[in-house]
């Protein structure tokens, strides 16, 4: 490339922020322009994340607004503020990449059940690309908007795409295990080291606003009602998630259909044993178990993934390369966590 | 109790050794006779022991076989020691509760596949009282054979148990989460702290002894063909176990049905929340959760245990209780772990 | 004993509050009175508490003053408002254990500085008694007010009491870690799960509230001016405590020192290898290794406890047994806790 | 450079060896010629590592004996592996840097006793370059042969060498923790999970071979016999390292002198507040805080490192980058780990 992307960043200073800024920091097309945060306004990145101290961001200040031109945003900000900030940035003519649920939900009426606000922008959620980048790849690349998937819905999504054609209207069911930062850099007592490091617990077992991002970009792949029973869960690491799908489907050899479908993905690997969260830690990898049990006749697929990485900020650049037509695993090549 | 149970621990020198070694300690019918360890012959409990380093039993002195005569062995030994261990026992008059698999599986022919040997002793499986304390205390007031429940199969059973009538022939899925302690003291590559610490994996998802412990149990109690989906996982917490049941059932006030099953038991309590596993560690209480979802019209149950506790060892006192008839809850009133 | 102790918790919903209670609830002769909790007013203890969801006490209802009268009170409160409760239960006629810092430092001219506030009582101050149990013993016995230790300095008190006739003016290095629940319950950034699950640090290396109470104790024991550097730090562990502490004390066999020392002593255990904290977790042990290094001529003492248990709560239950004349072991004969 | 430099890692499936292989891996001057292992030889990298299953060198086959040529050995081999194979290596004319002890300590009479071997090659030993790379930079650009140091000598050398010229003859206070990687990745009782995870305890407290290499080399720079009291403990997490110095030291101001002393060193960063070892993991940076406390007249320094990285495989990269002349930073620009 001759020129590089201009970058800005707004809410740089939670965990999806920091992968974020750990891969794009490495990416040799790169370059970044602003890190926006109101709340940590003035002060320098090293003083908010420990482990950039040490790093060549080190004493990059933050600020409120951006400092200077840029070609695309990411926003690691919470829902509301990206709902506000999105259209902003759209009419300024930069393109943006939310890692936030504001625009993924294609249907406007879920957000009052789901996020507890009206979406003012119905446009903008139609216009919105849905950042799952082995699925929407050809929409990606004009992209202007891309909502950027959530890490359940990632693992899901991938578990279930080679199987979207021969699912018939039963419930599919969905257990999944996620690592502690999928709640976020905001203490919580639930979250507090004694509380949670020999404990785990499903949680919004009924209301879950992964569960309709799920179903809407699954039936809108298959032209099918999809119904799921998803059941989330913590376990005390701090990265990783495994998603389990249980299907009433009579399919012999789910290991064939599922390595043809992915056989020309770099991040998706197809395995014939379970897979383990170690392996994809730091990395935009999602490793996929499909087998068959004749005993039952159930189709099951294990997958995982890093939720901070294919889960969220690594998919992110993933998304950033198709968009601006570069080789889609620069700065991504990762050999992933060593212990 | 005007004279005490005198109590002989074989294999005391693992997890279920030691966790019922501790609740025994404290037990005020007991009297603790031997501990017969073959592998530790001659040192000191506190030797091989640090937690017990600075209790009663430090300096009892392990031998490798009983030192004094006892009115009940707890085998917390290997399902092959077991196995040769109980016609022995059984033949010289005492009563017997088995930790391991060895008399779990009223069929024998299942053996060679699930435990690697052919049962020798059909006549004392057929004999042995499976001790789910819940759901046979009957048989088990006077039991001479106790084959001990699976962790796995404790919590399952206790969360299908109330349905069971209900059920039709549809596969049950069963997915479950196990401490670490789950798979025994000796060291193992996969548990090393490094691997294991920030790590989570499903493992014998076609093929756990587990499985047709529950399904014979909970077909002799239903009079039906049980089918299991059953995935165990590891994930890294060193005690508690929480199994998630996915019932097609249409039900739509569980909470009611199983609160009124269990309502005179002192080990079960019925909630409407999901448990956490910190809840249970330590105790001999198994937390269930059932509920009924309308959308996908899918009966669910989350059960939470202390593999060590309810999952094995306590539940192993508990069952001492009802065959000597002591107060069921002696030695078990714990308060559980606090952080 | 006739009659049971009515005791009544100032705020029981912390950590300290809970192991407190944890203990009380099997003491013999304990009868919980009240639990006062101004922020948690009206909710069940179970509530509050996962671990005491199952326990007697789970429908306890806390309330924001004492609902019934008491004989003594524990205060697990913050050191602001032991400071102004202390007063008006001494002039009400209880007697009470206080697990805050507000009455340890017999000199109050140093509250300023490392409590943040003036120190209003300084009679009451001069009159409590500070209740490391095995070297105040006797004052105990009648004490009104006792200032509960913190659990840095009941585990550096114990490694030097048996020296601190041997001290000469040198500075003594006291090296020490804790458990993180040591920082309390309130969730903060740095306690967050994923910020420490795999971090350590020291803190406060130049000021620290527990550096001049060890110094004016030691002080008081001795008749000599006591230096520290005092260094504590955090490791990844929920409970316990290890300090090491390092003299240049030529001292060929402090083992036998110690050993004499202690040697009447329930709690403390004097052994000639080096502790692991494990040990003593949900114990009132102080376990304690006392060495000598030729080559450098330095005596060395490492010792490990419960920093809840011998550091916080456990050591309040012990001193209330000795206040009113009880077996000092009594509800403190726990085995530990096994893994 | 025209040629990339080739390379070949003798016991490459150890922690050692992975983390040195996933910094090669990225290295763009180094071709990884052989991986040689016997105990796993023809089978693929990564069958043997769960990590490097989706790195390039999945499938890369490891064999007894290097299968091509190369310019330099890593041996992250057992001590008495490296001690035999190093003089054959030398003689083939290619340049070794050793990661096991068996070439550190100068004098070889210290071999029995703290490697329970005597040493055979004294010419060797006499011949090798210790690997501290800050230290003895100008010696390693020519070295055939490089000891590269353990991890606890790297952290507490660096943490005491600009106060080197100012040590007199008392002993020096070296307290310090390490995580579990440091023991190896063969499994053992002690670092089982449920036996560590919330444990930690001081071990070889009077015989630690880090400590005759530490002493050896301080002395080899300052000329003085340097005198340790030396405590290393394991703490539970993975990877990291903390060690804390006290001297008794007049020394107003270290922080300036550090500064100054490291000011043009790229791994080496001097700080006025205790370093987290959350800071350094994944990198081969040494962070550290030195200070002196008026109070007690100590100076006291506190260090941080990657007990893999810069205390062991990425060290050992820098260390080639020096003698190949390679920009030295090459490979090691890490930002370090995210969370």
């Amino acid at each position: 490339m001759e020129q590089k992307i201009k970058v800005c960043i707004f809410g740089p200073t939670g965990y999806t922020g920091g992968v974020l800024i750990s891969a794009l920091i490495k990416h040799p097309f790169v370059k970044i322009a602003s890190l926006v945060s109101s709340s940590h306004k003035g002060k320098t990145f090293g003083e908010v994340f420990a482990p950039f101290r040490n790093s060549s961001l080190a004493e990059f200040i933050l600020t409120d607004s951006p400092s200077e031109s840029f070609d695309v945003a990411f926003l690691c900000t919470p829902h509301e503020v990206s709902l506000d900030l999105v259209p902003k940035l759209i009419a300024s003519g930069v393109r943006v990449i939310d890692l936030s649920g504001a625009y993924r939900l294609k249907d406007p009426s879920l957000y009052p059940e789901f996020y507890g606000f009206s979406h003012s922008f119905p446009d903008l959620l139609e216009m919105s690309v849905y950042g799952l980048s082995e699925l929407f790849r050809r929409e990606l690349k004009a992209a202007k908007l891309v909502a950027n998937p959530g890490c359940y819905p990632t693992a899901t999504l991938l578990a279930l795409a080679p199987l979207l054609n021969l699912i018939d209207s039963e419930p599919i069911i969905v257990d999944a295990l996620s690592g502690i930062s999928g709640a976020g850099r905001t203490p919580k007592q639930s979250f507090h080291f004694p509380e949670i490091y020999s404990n785990a617990f499903a949680y919004s077992v009924l209301w879950h606003r992964h569960r309709p991002e799920i179903e809407l970009i699954a039936k809108s792949l298959s032209g099918r009602e999809i119904n799921l029973r998803f059941t989330p869960q913590v376990i005390p690491i701090s990265r990783g998630m495994m998603v389990k799908v249980y299907l009433r489907l009579n399919l012999q050899n789910p290991f064939e259909l599922f390595k043809d479908f992915y056989k020309n993905e770099p991040f998706v690997k197809v395995i014939s044993r379970p897979p383990e969260i170690s392996e994809v830690i730091d990395t935009n990898i999602c490793v996929i178990y499909p087998f068959f049990d004749e005993k039952t006749r159930i189709t099951q697929v294990i997958a995982v993934i890093d939720n901070l990485g294919k889960g969220a900020s690594l998919q992110a650049v993933q998304n950033m390369n198709i968009m601006f037509n570069i080789e889609e695993t620069t700065s991504l090549e990762l050999p992933g966590r060593f212990i």
